[in-house]
């Protein structure tokens, strides 16, 4: 479909690592594409591909703030609106965690009344943190979590479930078409390599040559979604037909411990870096797995990408970025 | 003490229920008390009252937007900063969500900044709707809640665990010194006839004949604190020495069903209304009960009026607001 056929969808935080997936995908699928982005987190790089794309164009703006009058401007094109805003590893989102909070609340609240003005559909991207360390295994929908609203991670986990609470408010208000995806962890190419978050940690750290750091023993558990999977849902959800006044999980089910992801890792990087041992952070969750029988029956989605196959590709992109190539293994060029 | 020696109490909510005894009670201790109003839920006849006091005035601000430029002027004199601005009450919080939720994020965000630039201490008045429908009982500061992100309560219960993660996160980062009481129900004079909650209800409905609702079967409990007990609270935490970077529980730990406290009401309302049962509001919690060691042992702060009292002054107070006197009992006059 031609760019721009389906209309002008906006979206905020479309510059970092999903966000920008997100946006080639829609400009390949006839959507325009405006991407919001406050350059937080983003990647310089990422957002110099997405501006060769044919429809796609770039307003550098936070959402703290009220949006620039060119986005309202345009509010008769928009058809729908991404939110993506909002820094997703805990150092990134401790730094300024105040900044964080109001990313979360103020951001949703004015991109939820751009999408009321321009009569747009809604969709946020909410996250698996909503369920903090859960206590119920795997997490359904309807599962209220075990956070804690006085500690580090607050502002992120319960900004998030503040700007759950604004968007559902939009739609029993009727005031706008709103989807939520809760997002699990995520992995791919064009994630920052300081972004923090276990895959990039472990595999910048096995490519480089560096201490590799496990948090704790390593037994605590995580599953992992290639991005192509994520994006896939993200649309699939956002152009769904169900009533949105329910949360949708978005992530693999496929659970492992972060020491057998290394495992992974190890065989398809090729390194003598020293495995190290170090303190869990504060409130850290220990297990964490998505139901997502709910995706399931209403979207038709389930992630497709095999986790040896999605570690073969990011290993490659981190390895061009930080320039450690060699490191690779034979494996890793075979399964990319 | 004279008022004023104290230096300047900002009280955001001064003009509502608990805010109004809270100026007062501040005046009478050495304070002067500007009071920031939206008027949203406040009586006009509680504001009268104040204006009438030494070292008291008002201006009338929504805490969502910045502060008027007459307080910040002040920043100088302000030692104590009260944030009690929120409708509390679920019909009340409930008409706008939207802005409850921005009253809760962006009003503290505001005041927390007021009292950072001040240099002045801080208080939230949490709540015990973190709790949610608790399944831990009575709830103590450690448990997380049973919180639902997604209904029609979470702009109250989110918005509120949103403004104690920013709180802590200003007293995480030395921006401000900071407390955090999480206030159970409380009753007494100055709450608003159709405040929607179950203690003004009921009087209010006893007193003047109406049908008396009772949600669901009445067997779900609550306590009540009075109004006086929980400005005791309210100071004596604000001017304890504890390092606030954690909440307090301030609340009755005496439980009693709702059948039960009809029960005490009909004993000092003279009645003919008949009792009508009707279903549980979505989200309503079954039980509610606070631990209050950490307030006894932090604060040497327990509750001292009993409800008998505390419900015959109250009653004796809503007839005389409603026009009600004659049904007061002799026994009402007696306890009052």
């Amino acid at each position: 479909m031609a760019a721009g056929n389906r209309g002008l969808a906006i979206v905020a935080g479309g510059a970092g690592f999903i966000g920008s997936h997100l946006c080639r995908a829609l400009t390949e699928r006839g959507h325009e594409v405006l991407c919001l982005d406050n350059l937080q987190t983003a990647r310089p790089s990422n957002l110099r591909l997405l501006e060769a794309l044919p429809g796609f164009s770039f307003i550098e703006a936070d959402v703290v703030n009220p949006l620039p009058a060119a986005v309202a401007a345009r509010a008769g094109e928009i058809t729908r609106v991404y939110n993506l805003a909002c820094a997703a590893s805990p150092p990134q989102y401790q730094a300024d965690p105040e900044h964080t909070m109001l990313t979360n609340v103020l951001g949703t609240h004015h991109l939820l009344r751009l999408a009321e003005q321009a009569g747009a559909r809604f969709l946020l991207t909410s996250t698996s943190e909503v369920y903090g360390d859960p206590e119920m295994h795997p997490q359904v929908e309807a599962y209220r979590g075990w956070v804690s609203c006085t500690g580090p991670r607050a502002c992120y986990d319960e900004g998030k479930r503040a700007a759950e609470a604004l968007t559902f408010d939009y739609a029993r208000l009727g005031r706008a078409a709103v989807r939520v995806a809760r997002i699990f962890n995520t992995y791919g190419p064009n994630m920052h390599p300081d972004d923090g978050r276990v895959v990039s940690n472990l595999l910048c750290q096995a490519l480089s040559g560096r201490e590799i750091t496990v948090h704790g023993d390593g037994s605590q558990t995580r599953s992992f979604c290639y991005v192509s999977d994520m994006v896939e849902g993200l649309i699939r959800l956002m152009e769904s037909d169900i009533d949105g006044t329910e949360p949708v999980n978005l992530g693999n089910p496929a659970e492992m411990t972060v020491n057998e992801l290394l495992d992974r890792i190890l065989a398809i990087v090729d390194t003598e870096a020293p495995v190290v041992h170090k303190p869990m952070p504060q409130d850290d969750p220990r297990r964490r797995r998505p139901d997502i029988g709910r995706a399931q029956a209403l979207l038709g989605w389930a992630p497709q990408v095999p986790l040896e196959t999605g570690l073969a590709r990011t290993a490659a992109w981190f390895a061009e970025e930080i320039g450690a190539t060699a490191a690779l293994s034979a494996r890793a060029t075979q399964c990319a």
